[in-house]
Formats: C-alpha cells, structure tokens, sequence
C-alpha cells in the first residue's frame, strides 16, 4: 500500500502552475459525489463557497503570496465547531439548526490561512454518546466510522479532503482515525484553542485528522500559530511544517486495559509492527522487561474509571438543562444520572488521582523516546449504532499528552492504526519520531 | 446607614408564614417600577415567570420543601450568561436576540436551588469594552453604574433584586459593587462553573453582586454545590451559609497602582478605616512598615499591563471573527489590533509574569490573614459613557484569589467599597473574615 501523498507537498506544483487548489477541491468534488452517499460524512457542504475560497487561493500561489502551507486546503469541521456560515447541531435534535454567525477559533484561524472549508461533519450526540447521525466506514460501508469525530476521519479516509477538525476527550480523534485509515493527531490538552467549540471537559481538545503526519501538524501549526492554545495554555509550538523525521532509539510498547480488549488480529498486528520496529533499529520495551513499565500498566488501567468520573461530573451541566427538554438521546439521560450521584468531592478525588497518574507517566517518559500501542483495539465494527471501543485510546486523554495514530496495521481487512504517544507539551517531538516511522515502516 | 438585611435572614419568616418569596418579590417588582427607567439596569424582564417562580417558592418553603437556602430569590443575570428563557445579547449589536434556549450552568444550578431568574442585567460591549447600553447608578443616575457588570451591581444596589450575578475579568464584578452600593464578591479563579457564559478570558470568572455578604455566598455555594467550578478545578467549597464570623489579626494594606489614581476623598476614606480597623484590634501594616510589602507593592504594579497583555492576545479570538461584520465598537477593534501586535512568544512570557507574580503573592499572604484595599480609586464618576477606572480591581484578578469589596466607604456623597483579598481556593475564610469586618465595622 503506497503512501497517500500530502496536500502541503502540492506546493511546488502550485506555484509551477502545474495544478492548482480549485484544480485539487475539484477532484475532491469528485470524491466526494461517489461516496459521500454511502458514507454520509458531512451534515453540511458549501461546494459554491468552497470553489471561490479555492480560486481565490489559486490566485494567491500564482502570485506566491498563499498564506500558508495549507492555503487552499479543503478541510471538513466536527459539527460541535462553530463555522459562520453553517449552522453547529453538536449531533442532536436539540440544536438542529443553530447558528451563531461567527467561526471558532480553530475554524477562523484556518480561514486566515488560506484553507477551505468544505462543510460540516457528522458527529455523535454532543461528542460524546450515540450516533442519531451517523457516519460509515468509507472502507466498508457496513462498519462504523468509529466516533465521535466519526464525519471527519470517513471524509478523510475516503479521501474527500486532505485534513478535518475533530475534537477528542476520551477517544473521539484516535479511534475514527483507526477505523477510517487516516492520521488522527490529539495534541497536549490546551495546545489548539478551543474557543467556539462545544466542547467544555477538562480533557477536551482539538483534534485533526489527516491523509498524513504533514497535513495533520500543517493544519495544527496553522490554527495554534493564529489564535493560540486554550487561553492560559502556552499553546501548540514548532515549524510551520512537519518536524524533520528523528528515529526513536527506546520505544516503550504498553498493553493498557485495551489490550484485553483487542482482537486477535490486533494483537498479531501489534506483534508484527514491534518485530518490524525492532528490525529498523528501535528497541521496544515492554512491561515484561522493564519493572517501571510495568508500573505503569497497574496503573493505566484506571484511565477509563477515572476519566468517566471525571467527565460524568463535568456532564452535570449541560445535561441537567438539555434533560429538561425532548431530545436528549437515553444513554445521555443515563449519564445526567451517573453524575448526580457523583459529589463535589467524589471530583475532587478522580482530579487528584489524574494527577498522580500523570506524574507517574511523566517520570517514566523521561526515560523513553515514546511509547507505542494499538491505535484502537482492532478493525471497525460492523454496524452503525456503535462506535467501537474507546480503552486503547483513554491513556492519552488522561494523561493530557500528544498522541498520533498513523494507519500502518491492518486487521481484519481492515484498517488499523499504530499510535504514538509523546510527552505533554513535546508535540514536536512526538511529530519528529511519527515523521521518521511514517517514512520508514512501510514493508 | 443600617445595614441591609439578607434575603437568607427571611428563612424564618418563610417557614412561619409571616412573609412569602411572592410577597417579597411584588416588593422587589414595585422598586423596579419605581427607578428602573432612570437607571436601566435590565435589558430583559421577565415579571410572570419570576411570579410564577416565587409562588412555586412560597408553596416549598410552607411545607418545608425548600431547595436551598436561597429559594425564591429574585436573581438578575449578565446578560453573557446563558437563560433558557431570554436571550443573551453581550450588549453588542452583533448578538442582539440571539437564544440558545438553555440556561448556563450558574443560571440552570441557581434555578435547582430555587432562585427566581427576574431578567438580564446590562453588559458593557462583550463585558470588556463600552457600554453600549448603559446603566446608570442607582445613588445618582446623572453617574455610571460602572462595568462590565453594569446593570447587575445597579440592581442590587437599587433595592431590585437581593443578588445578581455578574463576572469579572479585570474589574467587571468589584468596581461597580464599590460605585452602587453593594456587595462584590469575585471567587477564586475556577471556583464557580463559568460554562454557557461568553466569557472565555483566562482570568475569567464567575461573580455575586449582593446587598449583603450572607446573600453573596449563598449564592455562591449554592452554584458551586450544583454545578461545581470551571472544568479542572475544585470548586467553591464551604458551608451554604456564610461561614461563621472571625476576626482577623493582622491585615496587609495594599496601595497598588490605583493609588495614585485614587481620589482625595477615597484616600482619606481609606485613612479613617485604616484608623477604624486598628480600633477594632486589627493591626494593619502597610509599605512603609514591613520590606515584604514594599516589595510586593513594586511588582503589583504590573498587574494592569500584565493582565491587558494577556487579555489582548486571548481577544484574537472571536474579535478576529466578529471584526469581519458591522457591529464592533472601535475600543474593540484597537483591542484586536493590539492583539494582532503581539505574538505567541508575547502572550506566553506575560502568562510566565503572572505566574510569578502569583507565586511572590502567595509567599507573602501567607503571613497575613488577608489585604485589604480601597473598593475603587473613588465615587462613580459623573456621564454614563465611561465606566470608570479599574486600576485598583485588577490585582485580584491578575492574582487569581478570592476578592470582596463591602459597602462600608463613602467618597463625594457616594458610596465605596473596602476591599478584602484572601488566598486562592480559600474563599471561605476570606468570608469569615468580611462577616466580621461587615458586623463590626458600621461606625
């Protein structure tokens, strides 16, 4: 399977005139008219305001004054992320056409670089619960396309558009990337600003998915650069392009609870890529060879707990408002639940154990240049009313750092990802080993 | 002046039936209609739903059914704050009408508590700029109410309502309790969940305007114990009523740089409390008596340019999204071109300065039981279109920790505040300690 080939590689040929952006959307039109009827990746598209961004970004590489790698770029936006000319419907009834007329910050910062924004993508209810919208696996149309970013990695892993904006806070970026054979990028929590996003938790962040690491950090470093991390947050830092490829020398391999949970298929996947990463030269340790790691997975197992603790709290409000109302889905209704019967101080106590979990992991990644696992825990399931399982894409979540999933395995037929996670506030880095195992891994 | 009394104090009468929160809010109603239209504290009313409300109350409290120590009190809302029932306008033209049909989650926990949402208060232009729809004060509405919290503090100062809630960024919440007359109570940073406000600043939060210390912190924890703090954060913890009264030892005076600013008549206000205090048994020491303080009150004087700075790149976003339509004052538009100024590396060194300059006050108010300072640089200033200097108000906001201005001052026939500031996450006592300044104070 040949590498897909970046947009921000299309550079040179633009400013050769030998294609342009409107050229490119064009033939992403296309794609979009063949498939888009199975898989039902967008709510929303503005073709007519996608094809003037794309000419007028034409004329700015012709006149080599684009704005940015990504300038002309299409990009698809999670339907929880406000865009001035469409309506943000978060997935629910509740919000059907609701429209605040102005852009998010990751969507206005994209905008001052140059790129396009197609349309909308469909999402889970809040981001968080059923798909009421849902999307298809663009390579299987009977399977899921993961969620809850489930729009954004089919539009991206049917190759629609080049890069999408999702959002994650358990596994909302990771697992659709997997499934839907894309790059999903999770940046340190704070690192792209949030601002116009529904999108509230205290692990909630910005997510991109890509065809490539390049895409994906292109557009990251696009939107930080203009408007920044979560306010108080230094923010997303590095080159406006992807960080020069850097080979990883000690890779930590963790199970987490996924582990348990992931297929056979998976797993000989995963026993395949370690052999194939330690053929490249990279030394691949794992709990059974070092006590530390092990440690750690006594310890990372109480990712999902905590995180659902966490987050039932922080669902108190907007639940308890929305639950006055027709509309919201049960499992929603269920969750209101589970966080009424939480107290403040039951919060207190998950907040300080994510603490403590993070400063456990924080030692240990000072001794590895990264750690390496499932990007989910086996191929897409069939159907469209779940969205598969979450556990092997929690850690990074809790642990509020940068994690990249590359579409390297396969399982089932199918897709599946190999995920990287670096350490908080060292995306670069991160990007650097991702780079170089992108480049090298292929067989 | 005789104190005002407490909503929280009817409890008894509730319970015997002398009096009912119907009653009390047909009271309330007829001070409305009495200086609301000289003082246009509301932009939004809505009378038979606050009746209806406080008849629900009355029948609660006579069976001894009430939610909360605050059932039935009448509350006006910022309107930045989300209400399911009344749109939220950010006192721009830009939002004007516009509905998200849900309540924030301070508005939706106040209602579970059973408090009466009587309307929403005017803002300044986005809580941050001029008062497009301003307020006037209710002690001479030839003078502003201040701002951003404009018609919330001329509510509660005007008799209208016992409590309002407001938010304060820079001075928003603080200075106007010191022009109108009332109460200011700004929480810890984080302390109450901000979530459905439009008020993503990082030092954003949450405040209670009150006629009465009791009635700010029963509003307070009545939010907090429901809804908890911002996402992340513990929270606002304490009794549902104020905490008993204690009487502090050893109190730090702090000039800061509203000093300078500072009218004559403020000054010599704050010279007779001072003298007032050490009456009372407080010692209260100054620059001049302790180097500690001397040397905290050269670095304080950065907390306006810090703050602006920090302010200033977190309004890139939305002010880059609302600056591409009609309706944006031209204070907004130089604050976005200041931001435009500035770079990544500019906003993280100033957010690097806030961190020490926290970390030097922490280290310092450890040896104290609380600052206290002047409620603003003086009496609200006469015309309506300037809400007044914020100097002295933005050290605690800068600083992150609980702030409480009490009505206790006069300058120019006006009312001002006495401003206590406690240690982070330590509201309640910095409420223990404005209890007792508030019972032993009146002279």
């Amino acid at each position: 399977m040949p590498l897909p080939s970046s947009y921000v590689s299309l550079a040179a040929r633009f400013a050769a005139g030998d294609t342009s952006p409107s050229s490119e959307l064009k033939t992403r039109l296309a794609r979009l008219d063949a498939i888009e009827p199975a898989i039902h990746a967008f709510v929303q598209i503005r073709r007519e305001a996608a094809l003037a961004a794309a000419e007028a970004s034409d004329k700015r590489w012709r006149d080599g004054q684009q704005l940015s790698p990504i300038d002309g770029m299409p990009i698809g936006i999670k339907d929880i992320i406000e865009t001035e000319n469409m309506p943000t419907g978060q997935g629910s009834p509740l919000w059907t056409g609701f429209e605040t007329k102005r852009d998010s910050a990751s969507v206005f910062a994209l905008r001052e670089a140059g790129a396009v924004i197609l349309g909308k993508t469909a999402t889970t209810e809040f981001a968080a619960s059923v798909p009421l919208i849902p999307a298809a696996n663009p390579h299987d149309p009977k399977r899921t396309a993961g969620g809850s970013s489930a729009g954004s990695a089919a539009a991206v892993g049917g190759g629609i558009v080049p890069a999408a904006i999702g959002s994650q806070v358990v596994g909302s970026t990771l697992r659709p990337a997997s499934f839907c054979g894309c790059v999903g990028y999770k940046p340190t929590y704070g690192a792209l600003n949030r601002g116009g996003s529904f999108d509230h938790l205290t692990q909630s962040c910005v997510g991109v998915l890509a065809a490539t690491p390049d895409d994906a950090w292109a557009v990251a470093v696009a939107i930080a650069s203009r408007v920044g991390g979560d306010p108080g947050y230094p923010g997303l830092e590095g080159p406006a392009t992807l960080p020069q490829a850097a080979a990883p020398r000690r890779l930590a391999f963790l199970e987490t609870a996924g582990w348990e949970k992931a297929s056979e298929g998976a797993k000989a996947a995963m026993a395949e890529a370690r052999k194939r990463l330690a053929d490249l030269g990279i030394t691949v340790i794992g709990r059974r060879d070092d006590p530390a790691i092990e440690a750690f997975e006594q310890v990372i197992v109480e990712a999902g707990p905590v995180t659902f603790a966490i987050g039932d709290w922080e669902w108190r409000w907007p639940l308890g408002t929305y639950a006055k109302r027709e509309g919201l889905s049960e499992p929603m209704r269920k969750r209101l639940a589970s966080g009424l019967a939480m107290t403040a101080d039951d919060y207190r106590t998950a907040l300080k154990r994510r603490e403590e979990i993070r400063a456990q992991y924080a030692q240990l990644a000072a001794g590895f240049d990264g750690f390496v696992l499932l990007g989910a825990t086996g191929a897409a399931p069939v159907g469209l009313s779940w969205t598969g399982d979450t556990t092997i894409n929690i850690p990074a979540s809790l642990l509020g750092t940068p994690a990249i999933t590359l579409p390297l395995l396969v399982d089932d037929g199918m897709p599946l990802g190999l995920q990287l996670i670096g350490r908080k506030d060292e995306d670069a880095a991160l990007m650097a080993i991702a780079h170089w195992v992108w480049q090298h891994y292929a067989p």
